[in-house]
Order: structure tokens, then sequence, then C-alpha cells
């Protein structure tokens, strides 16, 4: 291996705790030369597809040959499987809950396999923290250079979920969702400029975009560009349209979270409505 | 020195602020080849045995030679000594007011100094952090590989606090006690297997953990392995018998928090209480 | 360049999302030796001053030739410019408005530049994270040792803030006002001990430090020589006068935040008042 190797870390272990840090410590003493770089330790707790969020969100940024390691770990101490993930330019350990599904869903080709070599395992492995036990040793043992093989067998059938799509219910209007909440408050949609091209093109159509109650008819091109507390549409740098106020939280404003319906009606609206 | 020189760092400074980042520099300032992890920043404020915490269940996982910075410093600027420990595979730099008493019970022999040399500290010292004036500059000095006796001489009326122990107040009555909650609630106890050997044999007993009102009959082998929001009693990555709720958080479901009383009652429930 | 380089980050991006972990992805994927440090993620969303105090309290703690990341930019995607400066012994990289003001007033000299060499961006920028895609790569490409000339000319009409200076209203009359609330409560105010060299001499004459509505009349050696919950005052690590509570939190004690005015008033109490 030239170079030093690059562990990232994304759990839902908060920073309340010593966990993170046991989980270095551990890699440390196996890897003194890991260098280890925290994405997220505040995905939501028991949020499989919100760590596959953040994973999808940046995991790509990183020099080809990091080694990803993802702990949202709802399952702990069930029959549920460590696997390793091999990718073109990364690798991923992480347990089979399909909290590496985002990964899959851009990634041309991936190899599996399940994490059976327990002798990369601390001993003991207690029931409640894999984390530490399992998952932060193989990583190590893995930036060390150890061939993926030598850990287990390739398998197929993965946990995986699809994320959700948009969908156009009508002619002219698409049903999306808020898959995330960011710290500005900032409401990520799982709406790509690709799923309703008419507005990005060279004469878009009047449109509105609804949410609890609230319309917004212009996209804006930047988080800066309007009043204070105006609500705005924007895409954002996650890739997704994200529905924002200026300098302050959308999510308050709405009164909204997660999981709330967001639609894109296409036309002026019906005479009625006015 | 072979290899790079690990200084964990524990305090109570949170996140909120440029208390940690400024220690960093001191210390980079120092040993630029310095590798700083971060074990916990969320000790509670002024709370010693929080801190404790975190540092014994951290501490061994790391390489021996590491170098562990603990800043839990209610006495900052008064005459509490700084002190650092020599144990057989560690380096602790402190304050003197028992945040290392969970580390002296664990190690068979302990050697503390009084750190005195102040021409390794900044210069001035302020009244109200020594965190970056004090401990941070000796941590970074001692990285660089200065001898222990270089800081100043051993002393023995160390200050040093008693874990608490649950304790037998009937033939078949455990009293213990919820020592920390961690992020996802649940409730750690002061309560070893050890401690109540006949619950792990072979043919263990009927018996009932008790706290807050409502009672655990059964020992779980994971987190995972009940219905969500039922209570649940296992024995924890910490080593303690914690009180959990599948996918849910055992201290908000019990109201209770950090000090609260936990029973283990082995034997029937009495006649008169069903 | 001799050693590892290294890059400090401040923002406002929380620890709630992916953001800084995206950061140092692309900084890593350019420079895979820089050493990357964090100092505050928490910075108050969108306030400028928030983070000036934060960069101001902790850059020149690091080693010369350190790299300052600074990303608090309410203005993403508005036609504010990138900068970056050099000090005598330190490299920022920041939005230009006026995060930086703090380090203006410190430093002797300073050569500011409108970083234009969009080359040394990520291609495409987004509208809504230039902290990913073109603050994060100028810093990477500056530790490769990048001269700064060629990434912009020199600019004069950077933005500035000057920081409130507390004022002589009366003969015996100070007023300041608290620039921050600490994460113990401690108030910092914008008073330094020689806005009032008074207070500091051989013989200091009574006074009284009035904050909403509370008077304290003594100045403390540390924060642990009072009894729990008396108020107290400081010149804490900030080198400001600062309002503390014994093992309490100052801000919670006295109902106050950042903003709050702070009056030190020289002289006995008036008879009238008494």
């Amino acid at each position: 291996m030239a170079g030093k190797q690059i562990i990232t870390i994304t759990t839902d272990f908060g920073d309340d705790d010593h966990f993170v840090g046991a989980m270095k410590g551990v890699m440390l003493n196996i890897n003194p030369e890991a260098a280890m770089v925290d994405i997220n330790h505040q995905v939501n707790s028991y949020d499989i597809f919100d760590g596959a969020y953040s994973v999808v969100q940046s995991y790509h940024y990183f020099p080809p040959g990091t080694i990803h390691l993802v702990v949202v770990d709802p399952g702990v101490g069930s029959e549920r499987r460590p696997i390793m993930v091999q990718t073109k330019d990364y690798k991923f350990v992480a347990p089979d809950n399909g909290v590496l599904s985002l990964v899959y869903e851009l990634e041309e080709s991936v190899e599996v396999r399940h994490v059976t070599a327990d002798h990369y395992f601390l001993n003991p492995v207690s029931n409640t923290f894999h984390g530490r036990d399992i998952f932060a040793p193989v990583a190590a043992w893995l930036s060390r250079g150890i061939e993926t093989e030598q850990f287990g067998s390739v398998v197929t059938d993965y946990a995986k979920f699809s994320s959700p799509r948009p969908k156009w219910v009508k002619d002219a209007l698409l049903k999306g969702v808020a898959i995330k909440v960011d710290k500005f408050g900032n409401i990520i949609t799982n709406i790509r400029p690709a799923d309703v091209p008419q507005l990005f093109g060279e004469d878009p159509p009047p449109f509105r975009i609804r949410i609890n109650g609230h319309e917004i008819t212009q996209l804006s091109g930047s988080f800066s560009a309007g009043k204070p507390s105006e609500l705005c549409a924007i895409v954002g740098s996650s890739g997704f349209l994200e529905i924002c106020t200026y300098r302050g939280s959308a999510a308050r404003t709405l009164n909204v979270n997660r999981g709330v319906e967001v639609e894109v009606a296409l036309g002026s609206a019906p005479a009625a409505s006015l």
C-alpha cells in the first residue's frame, strides 16, 4: 500500500459517550497508521435510511482506496450478518441491513462478502457493541492490506432497499417526499432535476411546489437571494430539490419533518383555487 | 519512540466552543507529529465520575504507549494539583481530583507525579483554562519523549474515590444504582455478572430486576430480540447490567436518570405482591 | 514543505450532517497528507461574529504555517467573494464577509486575495455548498504548496467589521456587552483589563459590575473559589472579563444571552441606591 490508509466512520452513536473513541482505539491498536475521519455520528438512532443518506452523500469525495466503516446497527446481537463490500474505488464494512443500499444503487458493480473470519474480531465479542468488537477491527485489518477474500465468502442475498422515488400521479402532478432535514432546517426532497426536466429547460412552464399547505412558484439560484424568512426552493448540494427559507429554518417555518409530502404541480393554478 | 505518538482527549468542554481546538493547536505547536483522538467532550459539566467512566471504558483499547489527556476540572485555578500517571501500558495527564479513580482500580500499579515543572506550561497561565495552558502542553511534551520524572515528584496522597458497588441488603436482594444513561437511553447499572453469579449459571433461579416500579424477569441476549418498546435487561458492552428497551430509550420509558436505584431480587415474587 | 500540513476547520455546519465529512474527503483527495483539525462546527448558523470569535480565540495556538479554513457563509451562492489571507504566520481561506475581521485587528499586516482560479474548485460548483466545492479544495491545494498568487489578485476592499468596544458613558461608568456565552454558561463580555486598568492596579477602588439587575463587587481569581451558584466575575482565558457562577451557568442564573449590557461602575454605590 502506498500512503496512509483512510478509514471513514459513520454511526448513530452520537457524541455523548465513549463509543466512537473506543472504536478508534481498537483500530489504532491494529493499525497505528490508519487515518480515521468522522463522517457523521448523529445519524438518527436505529435509522438505516438516515445512515445510508450520510454515506451516499460523502463516500465518493474520498480518495480511491478509502475504507468506509458504517455502524447503524439496530439488529446488533441478532443473526444479521457483518459484511464487507468492494466497489470499483472503495471498500465498506457494515452490518447487512441495507445501510449500503444507496451505494449499491450508484455503483456499477459491487462484491459483497459475509464476514465470517472471527479471528479478526475482538475476543470476546459483546452482545451489544459490534462496532467496537467486530466492525472496527475488521476495518482495521482490512486497512493493513489483508485481502477481502480472507474475511469470508461472496454472498448475493444481501439486504437492500430501493430509495423512494417521486411519482407522477397525474399528467402534471409529481408527488415526492422529504428524505432529510439538515442542520439549517433545509428540507431535502427525493426529487431530482431529472425527475421533472421541464423546470430546468429553456422555457420552463409555470409551476407550484406544495408542502404542508404552502406554495413556492420559483426556483432560486442561491440561499441568499431573497428576503429573510421567505420560502425558497433550490437544487441543493445533495443533487435534490430542497425547500429553504432565507437565513432561517424551513422545517420550523413549515412545521414539518422528514417524511412530509412534497408536490410539484406544472401549469398555472386552476381558476377555482385563485 | 517508534511510530507516531497518540494522545487521546476526554473533557467536559462540549463542542459549542473553540476550547478543544485551542488545546489541539497548543499540542501540535509542541509536537506536530502527535496524533490526537477525541474520546468524549460531552462529559457532564464538572462531573468527575462521568469523566472517569468515559476514560475507564476506552483507555485500554488504545495501543500501549498512548497518552490519555483528561480535563474534567471543576477546581481549575484552585490548589488542586496537575498530575501525570504512569501505568504498565499508558500515561495519563489530568487534574488530581479523582477523575482517574476507575483507572487506579483496574491497574495493578500506578505511579502518580505532581506536575510542577512549569517551564512546560504556556506562559502566562490563565486562571480558567488549564486544559489549554497546563494539561495540553504537558501531554505534548510528554509525547515528545520527555521522561516522566522531568515533570515532578511522585506523590502518594492523590485524590481517589471508590466506585459505587451494589450491596446485598437481604439474602436475596441486591441493591445497585444507575451510573450512566447512554445516547440510546440504555441505563447502565453498577451491577456486574460477578456480583450476582447465580443469574449467569447453568440453572438460574427466577428473579426480578426492579427499577422505578417496573420489573424485568428475563435477561436478553441482544438489544434486538424483543418487541419494540418492551423493557429488557442485558449484560452490555460496558461489562455491566444494562436496562434497555427494544429500539427505544429505556430512560425515557421509565422516566429515570443516572442515580436511580436498581434492585435484583432472587426467587419468585412473594404471594402478597401478586 | 517540511512536515505535515495542518488545516483547521471552523464552520456553522453542526454535526448532524455529512457536511464536514464531505469537505474532509475533498481535501484528502487533493492532499492525502493534510492533517485536518476541527476547531468548532457549532458556530451559530449564519453568525459571522460568532465564527470570527472562534477563529480569533484559537488560530494563534497552531504552528506557523497552519492553514485555517473558515466557512460561515450566509451569502453562499451570491456575489460575495472567496478570499485567501496571508498573515505573518498563517494562511486563511474564507468567504469575504467579515468572518476574519478579528484576525485583521490582531495582525500587523495582512495580504488578502480574491480567489478566482476556478480550476482549483470542484467541477461543477453547487449553489449551496461552497465549503465543499470551493473553500475545501482551495485550502487543500494551498496545503500542497501552491503559491498564494496562483489563486487570484490582491484586493484591498475586503469586508471588515470593527469589534464592539466598551465605552465610558460617564466618568466612572463603563458600558460593555456580552459577546459570547460558553458551554458552561460563562458570559464573556467585551471588556478587557486594559479598558478599566483601575481594577487591576495595586489599590483598586470599590466597583460594581452590573448585569440584568444583579451586581458583583469583587473579582475572583478562579472559577472554584466561591459557593455553588454564587455569581462571580473573572478575567477569563479569552482575555475578557467573564461573568460566572461557581459550578453553575451564569447565563441561566441571570437569564441572559449574548448581547446583554454589562456595566462597570467605579466608586461606592450612591447613597440613594442603598
